[in-house]
């Protein structure tokens, strides 16, 4: 780049043509004037995956602001001040007394804009990047990075996941100690499930991370998310697991087990929540991995064949039980060619009478429909009233309290498998990691009605 | 009934079989040999909405158990009980000085097996029946009631609903002071917010109230939530309104406005919970109605006119997006015939890209969508990323904070009015009632969390 050609990346529309417009590039420390106000900072440059109708200043106070470029009257030019927003990249450290950590990028904030310390926004990924943005990492593990795909995480499916599953294979076969997989939030806890189901019996943990808030904002949870994922990969629980800001303070993680994890806020950073259940452990830095309950999966059992089933089918679906919902419905949706339907009954597991004779049609057709509870908490329990049961005699198998998402990401893993009505029944029926558990913890609910769960000290913490 | 012809209230099937082999009547006691143990107690008549596998015996401890009719071998006929087991009719008293209530029945538990003293499962219904149950209603107000109709809660849908509309109108316009509904816990909620939009500035309290134990049982709620809906009925608050059990204790009942509340478990007490806000009020027998927050509708403001608008629309559904959701899924939906989509997206709204067609196409033949999130806590932001920005330009409409299946009531009944886009769009963001609201109470979602919300005493109370 020489003089006089400006740098503009990851700005395209109106923003771009403003910048434009006032010969203005990232890095330019710049004066705007717009409706909504004067700002002074640094253009910082955006994501590609951001909106074009904002450009982002980094102001003096170190936050970034997005101003609406409509609303903009002009831009001064004051200088530059490039150099210390880069990413410091240095070559990540190798400690051979370490654990080895492989970290896969799926595309989440954590796999970019991660130079938190300078609110640079350009995407940080490889191990000399991550180590200059987050110098901890190397006191807690070698790093390598792969990057998988770059995509938003509501895009995730089933070519993502089965080439997750193949990739996490290959690095623990490889002799990684833990793996990493930087994950957009939205749906984390699907592919957490979908994971669980598809590599049986890991050696070593698992850990899905992202963040809330993008590390170009101070309250970035994506360094913290980050450390403590490192923490988790090198610590003894070898499940595939959730791990997240915890509490509202950012004084530790949890690691939720990845059956049973929730996003239950839509952009708060502490957003995961283990249902029907309590979290696997604390994580921090001071305690390392601080198990809650002793029923975890312990690292490497000898005597369970490692291995992956990555099969997924397109052909199952949710439906969410609404009042009134119309027999057509489920018609057309088994005209479409759904095989496989998880039901989000009410209640205990209810939907109304006039879908009885849909349902039994349906099922007659060799559709597989199994039950859960939209209320999440609870159990399905059809046997309560006569509805229930004469649902369970047209086929409807009720699933416990395996949540609805885990439930579909299941059913859509076992018809990729069989169609046979007994072998997916028992596939579904017999948990391989907590999605169905025996009982509820009776202290997990508590939790939500804003009770004192009083499981360990721990939960106090939990309850600050 | 003459002696020899014995009374079988409620049973059918096998179990109506296996009382008419052994000649036993309801209000026999009776000692049964059974494959699971033996037990000695009273034959308690059933409900005819319950199942007809079990026969039910009142043990001296006070509980009734089930007893599965397959497993019994012998019933020994030990003599006769009935009795105190009746329920104990009287006339309901009037006080001048007391507010009239009009309970209306729609067959949920509330309304039968309510004669939780004695533990009889005949259904109380009538002032007097429900004055020999529960006297202490005759302290609060002077009642009157009407069945409506007879079915489980989740078999509600837009014929009761209007007919609900249209009855509480007539009652309230004939003097009533307050309104009850007995009403099923499992669709509690959605006929709450659906009331909110069909009665429109009522000057008194409509309360829902249920159970979810059966009077039948020890730990039922159904007294007490039954006494508090009554006090919530004659008290200050004039909103659409479910009362239901607050903490584990059975200490106050909640208060949750129609729009805001949602059913979390499926078998706990402690089950409906008001999400992105904090319950309008807590209510006891000893303080009343204890209001929380004062932004609730007061009983009657002579400017605004008090009126029904009935509307329901068939031909709108829930589409509960996950990962790897198909084009073919929503192009088969439209083509049935629907008219509205309340999708419950990811995250802060987003569903994957594969669909953006379908959905412009959907928006394109008429269809109105409109996005919530399945995080239930938090608000839809379409802002953020292009993706959301593109699905607005196509047509979706982001609903904030309300709940999806409260933006489902809503939108079947805005689609009952009319079908113009503009129109339909500005009764969906036109708040009634709370439905969305500018931002979330900071202190709700810490109930979720764990957290305690530093919100007037009262919530120490909630959280213990």
């Amino acid at each position: 780049m020489t003089t006089g050609e400006k740098s503009t990346t990851g700005y395209r529309g109106v923003s771009l043509e403003l910048l434009t417009k006032f010969n203005i590039g990232v890095w330019d420390r710049i004066k705007v004037e717009s409706e909504s106000g004067d700002y002074e900072g640094v253009l910082l440059p955006r994501n590609s995956m951001a909106d074009s109708l904002h450009i982002v200043i980094k102001l003096d106070s170190g936050y970034n602001i997005g101003v609406k470029a409509a609303r903009i009257k002009s831009i001064e030019y004051l200088g530059r001040q490039e150099g210390h927003y880069g990413i410091r990249e240095q070559e990540f450290p190798y400690d051979e007394s370490k654990p080895n950590i492989f970290l896969f990028g799926t595309g989440g904030t954590i796999a970019s804009r991660l130079d938190y310390s300078t609110g640079a926004v350009i995407p940080a990924f490889s191990p000399g990047e991550l180590f200059g943005a987050v110098p901890e990492l190397a006191d807690i593990c070698n790093l390598k990075t792969k990057k998988l795909f770059g995509i938003f995480s509501e895009d995730m499916g089933p070519e993502q996941y089965i080439t997750l599953a193949e990739n996490i294979y290959k690095e623990i076969n490889n002799g990684a100690d833990g793996i990493i997989i930087g994950h957009g939030t939205d749906t984390m806890h699907h592919t957490a499930s979908i994971l669980t189901f598809m590599i049986q019996n890991p050696p070593v943990p698992i850990v899905l991370a992202g963040s809330q808030r993008s590390s170009d904002r101070p309250s970035s949870d994506a360094a913290r998310n980050l450390i403590n994922a490192a923490i988790a990969a090198t610590g003894p629980i070898a499940e595939v697991m959730v791990c997240m800001f915890g509490p509202t303070s950012d004084q530790y993680g949890l690691l939720h087990r990845g059956t049973r994890v929730r996003k239950m806020h839509s952009s708060y950073r502490s957003t995961f929540r283990t249902l029907g259940d309590i979290p696997l452990a604390t994580v921090d830095v001071q305690k390392g991995v601080n198990p809650l309950r002793s029923d975890y999966r312990p690292r490497s059992t000898p005597n369970e064949e490692f291995k992956i089933i990555p099969t997924f089918s397109d052909k199952v679906m949710i439906l969410y039980y609404y009042p009134n919902m119309q027999e057509n419905l489920i018609r057309s949706i088994v005209e479409a060619g759904y095989e496989g339907i998880v039901i989000a009954g009410t209640g205990l597991g209810h939907i109304n009478r006039p879908l009885y004779n849909v349902i039994r049609w349906a099922i007659g057709k060799g559709v597989h429909i199994y039950m859960t509870v939209q209320t999440l908490w609870g159990f399905v329990q059809m046997f309560v009233y006569d509805n229930g049961r004469y649902l369970m005699d047209c086929g409807i198998v009720p699933l416990a309290n395996m949540l609805p998402e885990t439930a579909y990401m299941k059913l859509a893993w076992a018809l990729g498998q069989t169609r046979d009505r007994e072998e997916v029944k028992k596939l579904m029926l017999t948990p391989i990691n907590g999605e169905i558990t025996e009982r509820e913890r009776p202290d997990s609910y508590l939790v939500l009605q804003g009770g004192l769960p009083e499981v360990k000290d721990f939960l106090l913490d939990y309850m600050l």
